[in-house]
């Protein structure tokens, strides 16, 4: 069965809480949706696991991962071995950021949505509860959505990319309520950016404190966390 | 020896004549080059052994070589083996075109120079007799300068990232005649989109005219083509 062209959407699809919201959201919008997750060289495999995990229960029409090899750049926490991610608050960017992540992640989406015919990229950054990473913020996604109409066939032909954030000025807990009443799974994710060799979140870090702060907000239990 | 980071620069070297006279270029600037190619499933890894090459002869301090595992996106001519490259000239935007190929180039610079500290990217785009691909359009290129700066924690920080495509508005013939000043030896570069086993080019793919035309108005002859 095939569809519209216009009811065809990319799917940023980290296996975090995060990203398992917007493919709901955008499942609720029709849209059939082409999940797309990364080998970027992250220090720990288990969230490619909860993504597929979170694709194949979230409806996604099919789910890619793109390998990036591109160890050599170094520089985040995430990715270098010789850096420790945080296990208390810090001021700042922090080391955790990957350097123009969102933008390599929004440039092979966007290169996969113009062979596919999409013209909508959906991506689960947010402003409000987040870590201050520069490219989670409004004036980036547009600037992006700007390039994206630029760079390519589809756009200067006619189409027009749209960057799509749902969750860009939703606080964590109204993440989670949203995703809820859409039935997702958070049991199935993963935001942890030091998991344990079992896949078990820390507890600690920024993502965890964040994603904890959000379900104590929303005053329902984390179903990833067995007691 | 270290450099001061703002003569530091990341060149996207992709091996072709273009790339290999903006090394020069940027050599002449006193940048230390950090150059960058990638494997991305084009069809010949002729033009990875013609960086290498030219890398070495054009004084880059290193050149690295970032694997693209995007092979699903698939629809160019350059990646897809089930489309033909084009022996005669065609209209609008070509076969040849690889989706979004300069954003994601251009993003994975991105992340590398800001691991370096450097804010110059030099690409080797060009306005004048260039093959109709929209990624190469001095719009597109202002358009990624400004999402540079918001991506970035060094844009954030107040570094200011620059795109550098000095090609831009020359012909062939001029960029022949630049490098050739410069000392380029094109006899190590390569152009073809579809070149023979042996690495020769094939001489009718749109890469291929294109080059010739350049070096007849140059009134040079072309060193890469054995007589």
């Amino acid at each position: 069965m095939s569809v519209a062209d216009d009811k065809k959407a990319v799917v940023l699809l980290s296996g975090g809480l995060d990203s398992a919201t917007i493919l709901a959201l955008a499942r609720k919008e029709g849209f059939q949706c082409h999940a797309l997750s990364f080998d970027y060289g992250q220090r720990h495999k288990g969230e490619l696991k909860a993504a597929a995990a979170v694709a194949a229960a979230g409806g996604a029409h099919e789910h890619r991962v793109a390998t990036l090899g591109v160890g050599f750049i170094g520089g985040s926490a995430l990715t270098d071995l010789g850096l420790s991610v945080p296990q208390a608050p810090t001021t700042g960017i922090p080391v955790t950021y990957v350097p123009a992540r969102n933008t390599v992640f929004l440039a092979v989406a966007l290169g996969w949505a113009e062979v596919l015919g999409a013209h909508d990229l959906f991506i689960g950054v947010n402003a409000v509860d987040y870590s201050g990473y520069p490219d989670c913020r409004p004036e980036y996604l547009a600037a992006f959505e700007t390039l994206a109409n630029l760079a390519t066939k589809a756009g200067v032909e006619g189409g027009r990319f749209h960057i799509r954030a749902p969750l860009l000025h939703l606080t964590k807990a109204e993440i989670i309520r949203a995703g809820l009443g859409l039935g997702v799974d958070y049991g199935l994710t993963l935001s942890c950016y030091a998991p344990n060799d079992a896949g078990q979140a820390c507890g600690a870090c920024d993502a965890c404190r964040l994603r904890a702060k959000g379900f104590a907000e929303a005053g329902v239990p984390d179903p990833a966390i067995a007691i």
